[in-house]
């Protein structure tokens, strides 16, 4: 059954685009409008314009995940958090995501598996997320994050993560995403 | 370690907000002016406000997995895809949740496990997605769904799952994350 994800199933058109609000390199959206495989035309269809971005499960030698305890604006109290970014324009997404390893935690990592790409809002887009397990995570150099929040590096073990996990303790769609399918291969 | 995770980091002050951007129910954009914990004030941080949302994993008596073949505006190729929906206006989470099963596959379930509650934008809010777990799941009415976009609903046993969702063949963060955090329960 899974077999069948061929495209048999009609698509919908865009028509035209149009900007209608930009906020720097963070924000863009635009109207669209779209036409239904039936005909049917919808005007102003809201599409938002966020930049992709990676996060990574980091996982040492002797098996600690790399975690935070951070807040973030639009999340409830402390949360934990994994390493995680934009790209910049033009940048891979694995050359990201080893960048933002580095930066936030000041360690690289010898084995990169892809955990997927996945589209943020499947009507209106807001970007793509990027996963990444990295394995064999060892401390090289001094941190030298540029973020505006406070956060605060912590090694857990699997255990703790799945606990946190369990209890919600990840408050990000993407974060407990990426835990969630990181888990399934560790 | 964990257990640290009380409020005693300090979070950002919203001084103020301004719509900027308004298409009907499903998308607003504010600018909010925050104010950081060491003083420095923001200007203009985009703030997107989208409805909140469900989504579903629904299983049947027979352990089969109630999932969609689906296409989505913001989605490339057809995807798996699992129930899901907008809240209505003052809806509670689990009673969308149980009229989304309902009208989307025409099943109901007699056990019903909430998977959390995740802030899709870390930064921006967009809305939060509310996960649940739907056991015992049975036929009792036709579907009746009002989306516009063709979709075509699958049983599907736990090893078809499995093997889409490593596969990244559902292409949407929300019904990843929710088919990763539902197989942990089962």
């Amino acid at each position: 059954m899974i077999g069948a994800l061929t495209l048999s199933m009609q698509t919908w058109k865009t028509l035209s685009r149009e900007t209608v609000l930009k906020r720097g390199k963070f924000l863009r959206v635009e109207d669209h409008t779209v036409q239904l495989p039936d005909g049917r035309v919808i005007e102003q269809w809201p599409w938002v314009i966020t930049p992709d971005f990676i996060n990574v499960v980091a996982v040492t030698e002797a098996g600690e995940f790399l975690c935070f305890r951070q807040v973030k604006y639009a999340v409830t109290g402390e949360a934990l958090a994994t390493v995680g970014g934009y790209l910049e324009p033009g940048e891979e997404p694995l050359a990201a995501a080893q960048r933002e390893l580095l930066e936030e935690t000041g360690y690289e990592a010898t084995q990169w598996i892809a955990l997927g790409q996945y589209r943020v809002d499947a009507n209106r887009g807001a970007g793509t997320a990027h996963f990444f397990l990295a394995l064999h995570a060892h401390y090289v150099a001094e941190r030298n994050a540029d973020d505006l929040e406070e956060q605060h590096l912590l090694l857990l073990t699997r255990t703790e993560v799945e606990a946190a996990l369990d209890a919600d303790q990840f408050k990000a769609l993407p974060w407990a995403a990426i835990v969630a399918l990181a888990l399934r291969r560790l």
